[in-house]
């Protein structure tokens, strides 16, 4: 029996991504495409790899509600209000924007609003249980009894898988992130610094040092590693994102001791491969996927270690993501619908 | 129950394109991963999507001839003595290179070699009834009994699927195609013009007027359309193809004539598109897909037809159609392991 | 002694080259860089390439008539107004747009609107003699005089070069243009179809088969060529343009007939460079140059030749050409801060 | 009076870059252009830019022994050899490899060969006086009178234009640099990393951490800084480099005074641009250029300032500072035939 979900925002990136994985989901049925602003236009005029003739419907709550699932791709203004109401109606959610990943503190830090309601702050201590940060690879145990799950940002996504095993070996405060992403993570409005003559053949740092991913790292990387650097890139390509991840590697912990943890915490992950050390992941062999590939590499003279990891950030960096918290929300197996091989060359 | 496959040639993207098809293929199983000058190289050593320990097997007929369906994805030199020999051997075969496209005629005009075995050129009046040119939405009558399926080039693929059924409707001699293509349909090979230091930013034709593909056009081509113009170009992006396709209309024949014969065409097609007159098919919605996007437009000033036509060069125009074809061919069902939306953005 | 010129409408694209190319030349002074919407604004934040407190003038027509030269970059609307103005003011003007290119029933047809100032249309038959279409290799005699001179658009600059020459030798009816450019000949405004993940990775066809540099290329085209199809194509890469023409060759006449026209053509001039036939031109070699390189090459079993013809749609497609037509309006060398050598790779 | 110099090694992409900076100067003249494996080989077949009958010469000593200066843009093997024997016989050298930037010790080390001539090691504390680093912008007072400049690497000259002028105020062992380039910095090459199927959309990191280039950054760096962490990255374009560079701010170092040591090194550079804080370079409006966009942002939270530097890496990172450092020995202004003007957009 398949079981009716909408998606909610579906004029965004994230939006479309989840309707191309949804059209060849084998028992997800997608009842609802909606978009405030698009609401009427068709589909195809936004999304040529979609043709035929479905508009993007209204939002309309009541009919959520009467759903078995609800993505929300909106950004997090609207998802903190649909978040909340389609909690309360008992609808299961799950949210790709900003939402619901922090601490209440941490919300108001970064997002410069008050959080509305602090048992949905996943990050929060007053979260209620069935609220939860969707990464299933560090803490996959109370996805399958989530009612709403907080998807997490692309950049946190990459740096996290790399830095997470490792956090108990890093001397806090050393870590610093450099990160770079292909333009779609910045989403579908036309602005002048996404224009295709502006992007082509350039590369620049933007946002530093106050992007607000910095407090989602942050708030989710386990240990205590104290506040990090974090400076993301626009790259020139739609898709991919690259973290590259410094830190310093503790006294008397040894490179194998970082390849045991990483190794340790992944070879079972169907999403997740690591690299051998010396190797590098290329962000394209992820085009379309859920995969992740990292690697990491010690480097003796400045006792740091290097970690880059990759994604596609519309796949586990977004959509794919929130597809596998879907999957292990629904109690279906949790690849369904997903691969981790991308489209190359 | 699955059938067991091999892929021939899998080092060159028509082979990588395969292995990732194959890998969410159901009911085809990969037994054989085989490339004569990769032989024991990993796999993921070329094509990091594909990340893991296997590696390329040796060329091994008599192994190839105990499994159920082999796709040759080897230039059309190899191919020639692989599909004789497998084909003798009664094993089915789909074949990516242009070994058994042409007639014996036309492959000694447009290749320069004496074809060895008229029974086995598709396009030859001398033909056997199991060897098939493989291009299903113009004749897919006898791809189920086929024993050697001759699958498309790329170029002829967009072509033929824009311009077939506007044949009878066109002035013989006054077909133009003008047709481009990212550079994966070049190949995997080193070569100064492919270096990505040249082709970024740039833009050149190749290869006119004496490009191979026009005489596998001209071969398939409906209707008595005589020799037509052919320049492909090479196009800063790695996959996509676009045949731009000029034909003067017969007098009598109007827009809507046109119009008429492009849906009937395709209307029950499960991977041709047909958009609106005045829009435009876009090689981007086909990414990674076996779809075809195509729309036409009279200009009545010159009384010619300009029919665009967009196709993944790997997929629709290589390993999606050899898929689609071996579906066929061992009766399953055609889209099995395909879809028609590609990764867009 | 240096010369006083003006940009107008120098916050696109057309504006921006200009400046870049002002800055290096040696006897013009840039006293005036206006745009009307963009008053007040640093030069800066809309072009890195020029950092610094410089900002955007208004437009003030006094001011301009004091000058020595204005290059109107504006799209056609303003250009009108403002060209007839400096005209009737006595200032030679190098107009960028569309304004002046054709003759008044041309512009009626193509542009929609009735020209003002028959005098003012180049291509018409009661254009005064100082009002000049600004191709100096097809005609450079009447620029030394001129006053006020039609810049041609990048499309109409590439096909001319390429077919003009060879116009006499061609069947009328047969010319068939596909044509090729990259984003920034779409100019800088901010569209869906202009973002970067949308054109990154894709082509496609635009505006068939009623473009309006059709009407500018049969204006110019030597010889009673008739209507001739043009398809314009948009293509990865920010600058480059190519022109594929194709052109069915009279009777009696040999491809060394071609060869002979376009090397008479071109033989001494310094930005035109034809290259060997069976070579083809790269449209990165030009890159930031006001050169053009092309060649032809012919189909004896078809009967046509096809030529392709590649410039920088901002170089020798816009702002170069400009630039070139007022040293040669001034009396300055021809070829002063100008070069033909693109940066490569 | 002309200076006629050479350029040997003309078959790379320096060399090519040179070629075409010096085809614009008004005081060099180049007599050769030399490429050992492509002596007799047409420029214009390898660079499109340069169409014309010249072909590379072979290498002459004697030849080079008479001009009044050589480019050396070969590998550093071939430059140690030509750079010795031409110093020997007299004639001013800038070399753009790796052969003379380091010490005797730092060649050793990160080249893994003894280095046959301490009194030509720039780096070396046996160095003759006449031996120089050329970064003219951290020191240019023994340029003019320099018969051997060692030309510094791309990663070098972006990173050191960026934290010289701050190293005093960092904390030693606390620098990370994450760099990136376009490919043209990988050379001319054909390799599979470089092929544009498998660079476009890609995004990766290489050599770390063990590239060459950080010894060179270690040597040029002032102050006791300590061993640094370097990560180059692959970037999808084919020109710019950014380097991001991380340090502690030492204790009671104020953001202004890291702003205003900035602003003091370059004020009066016509090559380097300090952008406002928080305002970011991007490497395209450098393209084609010798400049250098830099700006610095302090983070309170962690106590890093992290600096961007863009530059072009055929430009400022090897031939535009080859021939700003030509330029100065020859007693030349040291602006002739550069710009600071990229090709944009």
């Amino acid at each position: 029996v398949a079981h009716r979900v909408a998606v909610v925002g579906a004029s965004g990136y994230g939006g479309v991504e989840l309707l191309r994985l949804l059209a060849a989901h084998p028992s997800l049925d997608t009842e609802v495409v909606a978009a405030h602003s698009q609401a009427g236009t068709p589909v195809a005029r936004l999304f040529p790899n979609l043709p035929g003739d479905r508009v993007f419907d209204a939002i309309d709550v009541e009919q959520l509600a009467a759903l078995d699932l609800v993505f929300l791709a909106t950004p997090h203004g609207p998802a903190l209000e649909l978040g909340a109401a389609l909690y309360d109606a008992g609808v299961p959610v799950v949210d790709l924007s900003a939402a619901f990943r922090l601490s209440v503190d941490g919300f108001s830090t970064w997002y410069g609003e008050e959080h509305p309601r602090p048992d949905l702050a996943a990050g929060d201590p007053a979260a209620a249980d069935d609220v939860v940060y969707g990464l299933p690879e560090l803490d996959r145990s109370r996805l399958a009894g989530a009612r709403l799950v907080a998807n997490p940002g692309c950049y946190p996504t990459a740096t996290l898988l790399g830095l997470a095993p490792l956090a108990p070996l890093l001397v806090p405060g050393s870590v610093v992130v450099d990160a770079k992403s292909g333009t779609s993570g910045a989403g579908r409005g036309t602005k002048d610094e996404l224009h295709f003559s502006h992007v082509h053949g350039d590369l620049a740092a933007y946002g530093a040092p106050a992007h607000r991913h910095t407090g989602e790292i942050e708030r989710w990387l386990p240990g205590e590693l104290g506040p990090i650097s974090f400076t993301p890139h626009l790259v020139p390509m739609s898709r991919g994102l690259l973290a590259t991840c410094y830190g310093t590697v503790r006294d008397g912990v040894a490179a194998a001791d970082l390849a045991d943890a990483l190794h340790d915490a992944y070879a079972a992950e169907p999403f997740v491969e690591v690299l051998p050390s010396g190797t590098f992941p290329h962000t394209k062999a992820l085009a379309g996927s859920n995969g992740c590939q990292l690697s990491a590499v010690v480097d003796q003279r400045t006792g740091r270690v290097v970690v880059t990891s990759a994604i596609d950030n519309l796949g586990k960096g977004a959509a794919g993501q929130a597809l596998q918290n879907a999957n292990l929300l629904l109690g279906l197996e949790e690849t369904t619908g997903l691969t981790a091989i991308g489209v190359y060359p």
